[in-house]
């Protein structure tokens, strides 16, 4: 079945704070994800919040976890419990003639559900290669492939991408009326995650070229 | 009363996955909060957890976060529940020779506690100023001061940090022994949050320059 090219906000995926800045279209959900590269999961042990950054790989409708069966967050989600992922991508820094107007360009997205174990050889082996396609296509199929150990030596989780919204802000600020006079400067400055160059692994032969992929890495 | 120089772990702030990349030094964790420009608020709210980014700000041993009193996130915390506030800086991509060991240089902070309202229109007042401070440092002086409006339109919450560790990865890829000898390009890519040229609000009159802090921003 294809899925709906919208979510239907659900009373915890509502955008209520500014509410024009919510967005609920898979596609804008799903270029979010794909474009960062950490999600900070949200999960409750104990009545205490926690939230962890970790990698991540996008399936179709499913964002896949990863990790040790060790894992106390990992563990603590195989139980089923409500699950909170987020995933923001910082655009700018938004500078106003007042204090109180200052903000920040970004994109979010929140995902809420609940997570379940990746039980199959196969869909396991899919999911470890979307977290290094995620990061960088194409190098999957050029590394070596997890062996069974290392297949049964991860814990993979599966969150459906089922109620999700996205927040987005973007352009300069909005000032009061009144302070446009002021002599301040006022615009944005647009940041972006950018990639110096690549550092050879201390073991690497001289005759291994760095990839362009590496050289030219952009997200 | 001085604080300690480190943090004590308690249950909850202990590193149990990869111990040795724990750091409980409290100059450590104030070096990540100072460069992150964005956290990760967890809280429970009828036994669901969100995960919300928001931006922040660091006075001595206190963590502010701040927004509107019709936020829905800060009237929950304003209860004195438990929050769970976590920066991630994500400082490389590290490609190893099998997508096993593929991996992620970063340095985290996880802060544990329970805010309360900040009530004084001196803090509170302090607590704006940080949030500009904290992205550019200098700027709350050059720009119009909170007005009693918008001091009094602003929820501030404050956070102490008492409870908190920091996780830090550093370094290039750990292979399997074996995996040295294929014909693999491994190392890493460094990442870095980059400002690109600043862009003038649309209403700035021609007369007024881009200060040095924008067009030579860095984190």
């Amino acid at each position: 079945m294809q899925p709906e090219n919208n979510f239907t906000p659900s009373q915890r995926s509502t955008i209520k704070r500014v509410p024009k800045r919510g967005d609920y279209e898979r596609n804008t959900i799903y270029r979010i994800l794909d474009e960062g590269l950490v999600c900070h999961v949200g999960f409750v042990a104990n009545g205490q919040p926690f939230v962890i950054p970790t990698a991540y790989g996008r399936v179709d409708d499913k964002l896949y976890i990863h990790g040790s069966p060790a894992s106390r967050m990992l563990k603590t989600l195989q139980s089923g419990i409500e699950v909170c992922v987020t995933v923001t991508l910082l655009d700018g820094l938004v500078l106003a003639r007042s204090a109180f107007h200052h903000s920040m360009n970004y994109r979010s997205v929140v995902v809420f559900g609940t997570a379940t174990t990746v039980e199959t050889a196969e869909e396991k082996l899919e999911a470890l290669n979307a977290f290094v396609e995620h990061v960088i296509p194409q190098r999957s199929q050029e590394v070596r492939p997890p062996n069974r150990n290392e297949l049964t030596g991860t814990l993979v989780l599966s969150l459906p991408l089922d109620e999700a919204s996205a927040k987005v802000r973007t352009g300069g600020p909005i000032d009061d009326e009144a302070d446009y006079e002021l002599p301040v400067w006022a615009g944005e400055i647009p940041l972006n995650l950018s990639a110096a160059e690549p550092v050879n692994d201390s073991r690497l032969p001289s005759s291994i070229e760095v990839p362009t992929y590496a050289t030219q890495y952009m997200r």
